[in-house]
């Protein structure tokens, strides 16, 4: 068994078209395949006001598959530390032995994250959606921005943050590593109304986004939310969404904007159902979509896979795949 | 984050008794502290017939805490490979940061296995048991028997394996490191006929055991089943009798023996009342008492604390601390 530090995986994996492309995959293997993907394990360390997920998957046929360990502890900012942290190891499906510890820090699950939120707009927003919309100005809100700008021809970013410094930040950030103008925006109300594609990328307890602001051709991805407490688009959203995606149902349902849902306007899909063609997420330019994800186990073993190939130069060669891709078209 | 293999950890782990209070302490932690203890997780691999349970737990006012990955495997002996596997992952309680990886491979796990075998037969069996009875052949035969040597006056041994070569090598092995006469039985009946206690070790799916076996005295510890398929009394020997206890009840009426159970004659205790002195399994020495084992979270974490502490030198020194102990005594 191997332990790779995450000085040693950020030199070969980022977000890139080659691991949207991987997670992309990973949704269609959940519904075409035949997947193990146990319910989310969670100890509370209340002492500390801290928590560890564990996730998993094994996807039929793959000769390995990952188990994740992922932490948040939130009094951690008081001690200089980030408050998220975490861990895979990878472990042959055949043998059961472990292959290697990948002691990322939590960096490759903010990637696949990133990657899913770019694999939800894909599937669900307008093709010519241009104006992002963000809410939130975290590591998430910037990988959110990026992963968006493979699947979408993005030129103007509206972003919102309950403190102006920090989105004074990002924008300067972002503006310098994307190119793109950034506009700070005083209220969620205002990035909404300013946006084709809007993700939501906040650990708030309460909702942001309200349905009267909702106009036609918007789409949501809402990625914040994944535990009981969590929620960021009130009921009314959901209600008046023409479709609504998760990544698994029942996860969102009891972690994810689906637990506020009442009487939606028919029924919710699964991203896989998407990626795989067996369903459609919009189907006019003035339909209004939401996707909701809460992070799935098959995407860790997804991205771990990809990691430890590359690693071992299993894989394709970090700088020949995407180095002149830019935006790219998932699925058919 | 420090990574250490099986030989390492080797060098300094091994059953013991300072090992066995370790694990006395773990299970006395769960009535008398805040412990998170989730339920297991398990990943099916049904293609190469394997499983992993994840588990985990933290005890309240603890500066770590383990998770801990086991796999069972079941074609791996066709590949020349054991079985079952596995490793722990040590978390900083405070900032849930890895501290190490103890790639043991499954050893931690067979060693707390053996250690509460000795905590459940010291609470429940009577002080002067002297026949042990060993039902399997396997890595847990070998170490429940040396574990029970620790707590009890051990000076005959009974062994009842289905292949009889097995056996033979087991009665060789044991008698030559622990310096004890082993008697080859031909059938579990005769093993439970001339033993105080009874261990039973097996991956069994049906009763080994029989209510019409039970007389005076005996005690069982039952340690194989820990999955909804396994099952090694029956019935009627849980019905039959004086005190039943489980490290954790819940589990065992899941995965345990407690599944098969009707009309028991007292309410079930857990280990963790016994040994916090909170209950008594035996009143007298006609007594019949049976220990199911399980396996929990907080004996991970506590072998898992002790070793990480014995590898950077902060726990008693590995020779000292029990070279002149052999015969312990457990709580009050």
């Amino acid at each position: 068994m191997q332990l790779y530090t995450r000085k040693e995986i950020e030199r070969i994996i980022r977000l890139d078209p080659s691991l949207i492309k991987v997670i992309e995959q990973a949704f269609t293997s959940l519904v075409t395949k035949k997947v193990t993907m146990p319910p989310i394990m969670r100890i509370d360390v209340p002492e500390h006001n801290g928590e560890v997920d564990i996730k998993s998957a094994f996807i039929e046929g793959e000769d390995s598959f990952a188990v994740k360990l992922s932490s948040g502890f939130f009094n951690n900012p008081s001690l200089g530390l980030p408050t998220s942290g975490g861990m895979m190891v990878l472990l042959n499906s055949r043998t059961g032995q472990p292959l290697a510890v990948l002691a990322d820090d939590g960096m490759l699950t903010d990637l696949r994250t990133a990657a899913a939120g770019a694999v939800g707009a894909a599937y669900c927003s307008r093709k010519d959606a241009r104006r992002a919309g963000i809410i939130g100005t975290g590591a998430q809100a910037r990988l959110q921005l990026k992963a968006l700008t493979f699947v979408r021809p993005i030129d103007h970013v509206y972003v919102y943050g309950r403190k102006v410094e920090r989105a004074e930040a990002y924008k300067e950030e972002m503006e310098k590593e994307l190119g793109l103008p950034v506009t700070i925006c005083s209220s969620v109300k205002e990035a909404v109304a300013e946006s084709d594609i809007v993700v939501t990328t906040t650990p708030s307890r309460k909702p942001l986004i309200f349905a009267e602001w909702m106009k036609p051709g918007l789409h949501i991805t809402a990625m914040g939310s994944d535990a009981e407490h969590k929620q960021e688009l009130d009921h009314g959203v959901l209600e008046k969404a023409d479709s609504i995606t998760c990544d698994v149902i029942h996860q969102s349902e009891r972690l994810g904007e689906l637990r506020s849902a009442a009487a939606l306007k028919s029924p919710v899909m699964e991203l896989g159902e998407l990626t795989s063609g067996r369903k459609q997420a919009r189907t006019s330019d003035e339909e209004i979509t939401v996707c909701d994800l809460t992070g799935t186990g098959v995407q860790d073993t997804a991205i771990a896979r990809f990691t430890w190939n590359a690693l071992n130069n299993k894989g394709d060669d970090h700088d020949e795949r995407s180095q002149n891709e830019h935006q790219i078209h998932l699925g058919r």
